[in-house]
């Protein structure tokens, strides 16, 4: 059984359609009782998990037999590594995986209405998801938005709610909107995370069930580095996987505030960036996702725009299309390659977060 | 062994990088002598099917992990029916299956540069596959398409020939061109249609190793006809199934020759349609698409850019986001529920071709 679990004041509580965060104003994580490890085989998609997510009756999933996705090995600086396509998702990117679960557990709360802000690929997940759940949505955007994100997210039926002024102003909207709807949040919400944690049972499963020595992450909100981080401590918790493997956290020189956090540096002034899906100046999660890296004594690394552009085209190269934001792991891979941080050995995976049909 | 066969005067070659026609004109399919049928059900990609397909060696296979796209059951027009998320490829559409299959032959025969006209999904499947193979190519276009489009073939690094005038004076120029250069076409090469026929094979292992009653197609070069008609015919000649499904083609109203031949009505004038990937006036395998229709005891209908939209509206509000030409089988779907050809059981599947982060 799923539960919630404050981060802050420890207290421990049912999951239902009252709350999104503790009373005591701290996040959630879940947290479960006697979780058992299962997997359907028989099932091709993420639902093959479905023992290990907080999800009680299967007519609640909004199944789109997403998951799985490809896991390919090619030589990248002198060595082979495994890169996974986590963009080819029903909406084009990674964050399915989160919309899926959060989206099937607010049905089976049966929750109506929700709101959410994201200007990118967040929004056109939980757009969709909720279309297919039916349920009422509205995506709060900065009013400077490009047309092609938006065009997306209103085609799933969901409410444009276009914010002026910055980033900031539109987080403000929607927390007071969300006092009074629920917050379908790819960043305080902890369903969504319980959707990007399969990202690490799909990589240990098809690795031969076996954990790699390093993941290579984009990091801004955290929304896919602690996916990773919980699914492989769950496997190690359940006597699947004797390592975690070291979380390598890449963010951008125009917007590193973990870096430099981690590094204990003086913050840095924030820049945009081509690398937009980590453009997060304040992640909410900030402490957990220290913590994470930390832990598996991994690091975070900044990535210029112009490493960036090499990266994407790498991938480009490899007939890869993805966003600019996914080229982070290969701009990233490359420098800890130079800093002789990987033995030949060791198993690395890159995993690519979105569509390069999303650039428009 | 697989094998070349004339359509035209039955003659019998080797596959080689010497010819993609006969000597007579004549446009080609692939034979195969002992064909044996056998699934490697621990790959969960396309190349589960290797063995019924024309690339000897494992080594030259151009490989992303592609297909299994999800096969899900909605309720539509009344009915239960199963949709084919076959966009869920690398370069966003269901050509990638050709491609994938093409290209790796290319590889296994030497092959270093090749030309494709396609101002749509078939020139980025081309143009990504070949990326990955290290084959360079050239992408013939009609000046006037869209720069989106352009931006993803371009970015994987093939060549661009804008050809002005119309889409007729690009195909000129292409079949120029592949005087002295190979020619990796979607509609002339067979082998493009040796992995377009992988989708049958999936439907019917995903429907638990049966033949669905129906399958409704977009037609226009017939690319995804022919190859669901192949390998549905490969599991009737193999012993796998007992029936072929009834093939339906949907045309759009404003570009139905097919239609027109098969009905015995005049040909109709060729007007633009919101149904890009269909929009083809003189299809290269005409005579090979209408036998296939009538064999099955299928049928041709077309579908106005009205009933189209209807139909991508249908798709959005499911969360399932596809290029207009996807959601012509929708709009042939409910045409057909409406002439109640279908029974309540009857199994139909309905195949989506296109990502709709494709339209820009």
């Amino acid at each position: 059984m799923a539960k919630y679990k404050c981060i802050s004041c420890e207290n421990i509580c049912e999951i239902s359609a009252d709350h999104w965060k503790c009373e005591c104003g701290g996040l959630f994580d879940v947290v479960y009782d006697n979780l058992t490890f299962q997997i359907d085989t028989d099932n091709p998609s993420l639902w093959r998990y479905k023992a290990m997510l907080p999800i009680e009756h299967m007519e609640n999933i909004v199944d789109f037999q997403e998951g799985m996705t490809p896991l390919i090995q090619r030589e990248l600086a002198g060595k082979s590594i495994y890169i996974k396509l986590d963009f080819m998702f029903p909406t084009g990117s990674f964050k399915d995986r989160g919309a899926a679960v959060l989206v099937s557990k607010m049905k089976e709360m049966g929750i109506k209405d929700v709101v959410e802000d994201s200007s990118g690929n967040a929004g056109a997940s939980i757009a969709g998801y909720c279309a297919a759940a039916q349920i009422k949505c509205s995506i709060y955007l900065p009013a400077a938005t490009s047309e092609n994100k938006i065009k997306q997210i209103a085609a799933y039926g969901a409410e444009i709610v276009k914010i002026e002024g910055s980033r900031d102003k539109t987080a403000e909207a929607v927390l007071s909107a969300a006092e009074h709807t629920y917050y379908a949040s790819h960043s305080y919400n902890p369903l969504f995370f319980e959707g990007t944690k399969t990202l690490a049972f799909e990589i240990w499963e098809q690795l031969g069930q076996k954990a790699p020595d390093a993941v290579i992450v984009p990091c801004g909100n955290g929304t896919m580095l602690l996916g990773v981080y919980y699914g492989f401590k769950q496997l190690v918790d359940l006597g699947q996987s004797r390592k975690m493997p070291k979380i390598y956290a890449v963010q951008s020189a125009n917007c590193a505030p973990l870096y430099h956090a981690h590094h204990n540096m003086e913050a840095g002034v924030i820049l945009p960036t081509i690398a937009e899906g980590i453009s997060v100046g304040t992640p909410i999660r900030r402490e957990q996702i220290l913590k994470a890296v930390q832990e598996t004594a991994g690091d975070f690394i900044v990535v210029s725009d112009e490493a960036v552009k090499e990266g994407l085209q790498t991938l480009y190269q490899m007939g890869i299309y993805t966003e600019p934001t996914s080229a982070t792991v290969i701009a990233g891979y490359r420098q800890l390659m130079e800093q002789r941080v990987f033995s030949r050995e060791d198993i690395c995976v890159l995993p690519l977060t979105g569509s390069g049909l999303k650039k428009g």
